[in-house]
């Protein structure tokens, strides 16, 4: 069992209305030290060990379904998970 | 400056549909290894530096405004980030 944990951010140079909202909510609640906000996915998906590395298939997962790689990047990290 | 990363996770014990339809698709994929996907939020805040520790602030925000702490957990680090 792999436990691998994928981060979705918007592209540096795509505006991000999300997050500027959330920014124009915590300046609303007197943060105004928060300069700038981004608003990004996080998944954590549970694979089964099929004896294969899976890295590569969870790249394929990222740039065919849960990233949109024009306007997201997309990094992830696997553990291993300990069998149930 | 300082740059922090927040994870908003739905609490174990809640259902998490939106998880349930990524693994459907990913299964229809033919990535039947997936045992299990929640989604959740990452959230990146870049926070001027006033002097004061700002990890109670951030603490508050995530409590008040970015996770609804009745059906989500959440966690964060904070990064020194370079002055630009």
């Amino acid at each position: 069992m792999y436990k691998v944990k994928v981060y979705v951010t918007l592209r540096e140079s795509i505006l991000d209305p999300q997050g500027g909202a959330v920014k124009g909510a915590l300046h609303s609640m007197s943060y105004t030290e928060v300069q700038d906000v981004r608003v990004g996915k996080y998944l954590e998906l549970i694979l089964e060990d099929d004896g294969r590395d899976p890295a590569g298939a969870v790249k394929e997962m990222c740039e065919k379904l849960l990233a949109n790689t024009v306007i997201e990047d997309y990094r992830f990290e696997i553990e291993e998970a300990v069998a149930q």
